[in-house]
């Protein structure tokens, strides 16, 4: 995309200064154009970047006046003959899966495109499920995975548009949680019907009134697959083990010092196991851990320490001094796991139990296995270049004469790695930052 | 990506349609300011970090304004101090790999970018294997996949830089192909560190000066990958064994009329058989073809007629009228088989006889087999949401009283359905619009 430079325009009002204006003005556009879009692209590249050095969610603005990447929903919203507060509703809580390899997380939040959230909430619109508009919806989200993270059990919750009249008949119009489903919208088919691939409804339930997908979720549960190769299993369920229990995780995160104060969480469940996948040779494995509630990034800190604990260059031993945070108040700089093996896979709850028509599930399930075929060929193409790779032996070449052996990477252990700052030294400089502001 | 809107410049000029413009022209040059500096503080972001996740080097543009997305060559090539007409040379042909789903098709005609061509020359600058440019370099390539379509045998040539002096130290400078290659830069392997994960050169050979990769090229081999599920393999592998010989395949394939006036192919071989691979009870099969040169959308037109005789639903004899072009005049429509599955496995010539280190070898087999992993660990998401359906009958509501039962996609037979123009009526009209352009 380059500057179409000044395109003469041949119906100017023939005034030099006004031509010479009008060309300037079209090239002008054309170039905020151009910025614009390469603004997106890298503030998208930006959003891929996993290392601790940028701070991506708290420093990329958005360059808003017309919000330019965040897609106006105004435009997508058809009027309603019968007024919203009119139309009967009911308190829902969806269960959800994504293969979250395209989106920028699940959250609409941070206005970068698409995320599962804009994409549900389009199906919702779509669909005409949603009465109103999201603010209006009571809407809450159990976890909020980041880009590339999938699931297989997100929750939901928010008012939907009920087939079901109310008992009372009030202008409220909420349809009891209560009332038997029988006769109520197929809402996991209606919903799987506008929904892209990679989002599914799993299910659906009526909500008690004081239900919040986030603060009533009593369980979380995670599960990371990975495959086999070399690793040592047992040391690493025997470290995994130790992540049990009441901990600090501080180093096992990313620390958000303007909003989470406490690094505390509790573990109530850890494995690693192998699957009955096997696939040329190769042993899929995963871990699985459970817990209340999990810090930004938590459990791929974790994995990526198990792993290097499974390659054998870390001790299980340095899980209880990573946990010990009188010893190790700084975090030691280390890459985390990568995002796509990672699966919300349950989110719990005490007071919901979801429903799905016999229909809708036998779609889902061949939707399913479809996929996984379908991902699976994808798969299947490297396999096909290996078997074209030229014959072993054929090295009618020495190359340059210098044979370069390739550098195995050198592990620094971690407790001797540069750390980043500690949350008392981020806290003080944000304290101090903020009292500037209040002073400007 | 909307326009920033006009800001009041209350030190306009004060001439209504002047002023008007003045202060657009104001708030745009304003806008251009603010969107290249917050591009400078975004791009100076990017270069802090550390982590493997950004493909920088790959996409992001060095700012400036002649060209913001498409990297501008000229920038990164530091002036060379040897003129490159005394560079010693050779004539190259390099054996090329690509998983084609992100490109758009392997050429860089169509300037939609990425393209593997695009990347391929990318790393050819960056390894500083290319002396002069593009066209300098006497480039030729066999096979113009299409979007999304893979291959493990393409094949390009070209002059590269050569390690070896010249024998005869003449101003050419090119080495003859009979040189032994004991000495030479070690392309593969150089090329494979410069390239991004979908992309590897599997070989290379010297070439002889008359060569060119796409009509030197005595055979071509496609590959189409599918799962059996209920197809029947040996109504299609009848049906398609009818395709062998030569043929009129203009029902079987996208004509382009301006550019092809015969539509006779010779197919040499052609097979279904199954693979190794099983997948969760599913059977991996493949259809080989072999000709001499195909049609655009040859392969995936066979493809998808050999489905539907698969599925029961044409009869083998399809073929047979298909290919009798007074018959069918007329291509019936129907949609071609999906792009993802279709492998330009291989690409034969007399005289050449591809090489590889046994270092680049193997670092070849280890990417094959750690992408094929990666790429499996996908498919894996989905099995996990399978096994994370509700459980069958688990069915407590029964929908919305009436139990839509999904409709089956009717079949069209082939010979029934509409037509696309004919070879003559489409030939007739482009010389008619011909006509016209040359009378305006």
């Amino acid at each position: 995309m380059t500057m179409s430079g000044g395109k003469v325009d041949p119906g100017g009002d023939g005034r030099d200064s006004g031509s010479a204006k009008v060309t300037e003005l079209e090239s002008l556009r054309h170039r905020v154009k151009e910025l614009e879009a390469e603004n997106a692209k890298l503030l998208s590249l930006i959003s891929s970047c996993q290392c601790q050095q940028m701070e991506v969610k708290h420093d990329v603005s958005v360059l808003d006046p017309g919000s330019l990447v965040r897609r106006s929903r105004k435009a997508r919203k058809r009027a309603d003959s019968i007024p919203s507060h009119l139309v009967s509703k009911r308190y829902i809580a969806l269960k959800i899966m994504y293969f979250g390899k395209r989106f920028y997380g699940f959250s609409a939040e941070a206005q970068m495109e698409p995320s599962v959230e804009s994409e549900i909430f389009k199906a919702l619109e779509r669909t005409r499920l949603l009465v109103g508009d999201k603010k209006e919806s009571n809407y809450s989200r159990c976890g909020r995975t980041d880009k590339g993270v999938s699931s297989t059990g997100q929750v939901i919750a928010l008012f939907l548009r009920s087939r079901l009249k109310t008992p009372s008949g009030d202008s409220e119009a909420h349809v009891d949680a209560k009332v038997n489903e029988r006769g109520e919208y197929d809402y996991v088919r209606v919903l799987n019907r506008a929904l892209p691939d990679d989002i599914r409804v799993l299910g659906w339930s009526p909500a008690p009134i004081d239900f919040h997908a986030r603060f009533s979720c009593s369980a979380r549960e995670y599960k990371y697959f990975f495959w086999r190769q070399n690793l040592n299993l047992s040391a690493m369920d025997i470290a995994g083990k130790k992540f049990i229990g009441e901990h600090d995780f501080r180093n096992f995160c990313k620390m958000d010092v303007a909003n989470v104060h406490c690094y505390t969480r509790r573990v109530t469940f850890f494995e690693v196991s192998p699957c009955q996948n096997s696939h040329e040779g190769a042993q899929l494995c995963t871990f699985t851990m459970r817990g209340s509630a999990f810090l930004w990034h938590q459990v791929r800190a974790m994995v990526a320490v198990l792993f290097m604990i499974g390659q054998g260059v870390e001790s299980v031993d340095v899980i209880d001094t990573m946990l010990d945070t009188t010893k190790i108040p700084r975090k030691p700089q280390y890459l985390l796991a990568s995002e796509i093996p990672l699966v919300l896979r349950t989110c719990e709850f005490e007071n919901v139990d979801f429903i799905c028509s016999s229909g809708a599930a036998e779609s889902l399930r061949t939707h399913f296995k479809n996929e996984s075929l379908r991902y699976q060929l994808e798969s299947v193409i490297f396999q096909e270049a290996l078997r074209n790779c030229l014959p072993v032996g054929n090295e009618k070449s020495s190359c340059n004469g210098v044979e370069k052996k390739k550098k195995g990477a050198v592990h620094v252990p971690l407790l001797s790695r540069p750390t980043e700052p500690s949350y008392e030294e981020r806290s003080a400089k944000l304290k101090s930052r903020q009292q500037e502001t209040c002073h400007v």
